[in-house]
């Protein structure tokens, strides 16, 4: 049994587990594992580590919409190399700084590898709630809605590339590329409004299709519209599979494959009234940007006319 | 540097990272990893790795004498076994229960050992505040105050010992013993009235010496008043250590260090004005016991008159 198809049999035993977050009594709360092997690529930095795994975290919660208060992590390593943990901390608390929470602390474990468990917190307005619960699902879009994204897409992608060159300068490029803003801003400003929310934790592909199943309906995307990380156009190529002969339209292709399908941007994916685009887009600290159209479920999800493959990382 | 040295180093730099739990605007939040190797001896049922897990962050929030409202666990192993994980998940969705929580999901993640990373959360009411943050701290105890602990110790370290005798019979008693009802019934009982207290995770003895050094002041212990689990009784001499000529004195020494020292019984450890005793031993579900009193720091921690050990279980 793969991971996705055990969360889909989590969700069906636990209503208030196939979310981004679960809510009770108003307050989000979101747990999430990242371990060296899967998550970490070598250059990766302890601060970076600490930051981008609570970073994962009030993710979560900025994608229900809510307000995140705090954050707490387990650090678990073979040993514990004070500095190490130093940096880990310094990171968790600046991420938790950059979004108005607090960074409490947690548990300090050892493990065969270096693997840490985050735990971020939040509240949420119970008049945003898209469903019974409280927070901004993933299941109320509605055929006509805008299909919004924030940020810029392919962030990771471009990351992991860089960390794979291994000079110095790409690995702290990597590094910095490595430490998004959770969107928890965003979130708030999209909370009255929006129909259905999530992060793209899984890429934008993969975020359309869960969105689809939970709302019953289709996506029609417009590739162009997508907004893509500068630092995207600086490594394409540097994978596998470009053709020497059609140089161009692999760029495009590869561009669009790191953008769409590569996943780990924490940016969120909403749906909103089209009347309200204009306006949420001016209160989107990471801007906002309408990539496609809410349609029926019989038309499926599709990217320019095109059927858009449920594909992306699927995380270990 | 080990586990304390390193919670130590944190605590000065997350000043609501010392305790069993943080406190944040009245939510109560904790978080802990148990692995395989160090927490899940052969023959622990998912079942039971599920209730305890889970039930060692509850726990924590009885220890805050927090109400528990919730919890989330991370469930990582090698590959998802679907009913390893329901199991898991029944036994977490039962501790919860048991307190009056809701256990509301979390993540899945593979990993080369099984391991789970447990966050629970509760709230507390801001007139408990043993310290400034609210919620019952290990900081208020003073000299004259009762020492009292909940339920009957030494079951975890009885289990452990029926775990290594391997029978089935054994090991269905030593799944019985691990899945412990958090005390959070007791601590909320306990939040009005108690000056400081702390769950019982590494033991009695060296939570008497953290007590005593988050608040100043030192211990009478009375042996044999601390209140033994049965099942202690019935694995005496399962050990190693026991002597032929002084069966008796040895037995009641080991009695006192299964009891004392082992830990993980997760009963809670407090001090309360002499006054409220009687009238807390009724409130309290599991029972409330003296064992002590609150003496000057410069008296230490005492057993009938001798230095108790600052030994216990400390956790991988």
């Amino acid at each position: 049994m793969n991971e996705r198809d055990a969360l889909r049999r989590l969700a069906s035993d636990l209503p208030r587990a196939g979310d981004d977050a679960a809510v009770v009594d108003g307050t989000v709360i979101t747990t999430d594992m990242l371990h060296d092997r899967t998550d970490f690529p070598p250059g990766t930095t302890r601060y970076t580590a600490g930051w981008r795994a609570v970073g994962a975290s009030l993710s979560d919660v900025a994608a229900m919409g809510g307000a995140a208060t705090a954050a707490v992590a387990v650090y678990a390593d073979e040993t514990f190399d004070p500095d190490e943990l130093d940096r880990f901390v310094a990171g968790a608390v600046d991420v938790c700084e950059a979004v108005g929470a607090e960074y409490v602390g947690g548990d300090l474990d050892e493990h065969v590898e270096f693997t840490t468990a985050t735990t971020a917190i939040g509240t949420v307005d119970e008049d945003d709630a898209s469903a019974g619960s409280g927070g901004v699902t993933r299941g109320g879009a509605e055929p006509g809605d805008a299909l919004c994204v924030t940020g810029e897409w392919g962030r990771s992608a471009a990351a992991l590339r860089l960390f794979e060159r291994g000079t110095d300068d790409a690995v702290e490029r990597a590094n910095d590329l490595f430490r998004f803003t959770p969107r928890v801003a965003d979130g708030r400003a999209l909370a009255g409004s929006a129909t259905a929310m999530m992060d793209s934790s899984d890429g934008l592909a993969r975020s359309l299709h869960q969105l689809a199943e939970s709302s019953g309906v289709g996506f029609a995307l417009e590739r162009d519209a997508v907004p893509v990380h500068p630092a995207v156009d600086d490594v394409i190529g540097d994978g596998e599979g470009g053709s020497v002969d059609d140089a161009d339209r692999d760029g495009d292709e590869e561009r669009f494959e790191l953008a769409a399908h590569f996943g780990e941007d924490f940016e969120l994916v909403c749906t909103v009234p089209d009347a309200d685009v204009d306006r949420l887009r001016e209160e989107c600290p990471a801007g906002l940007v309408r990539v496609g159209t809410v349609v029926e479920a019989d038309e499926g999800v599709a990217a320019d006319g095109d059927p858009l493959p449920d594909r992306g990382y699927t995380h270990g």
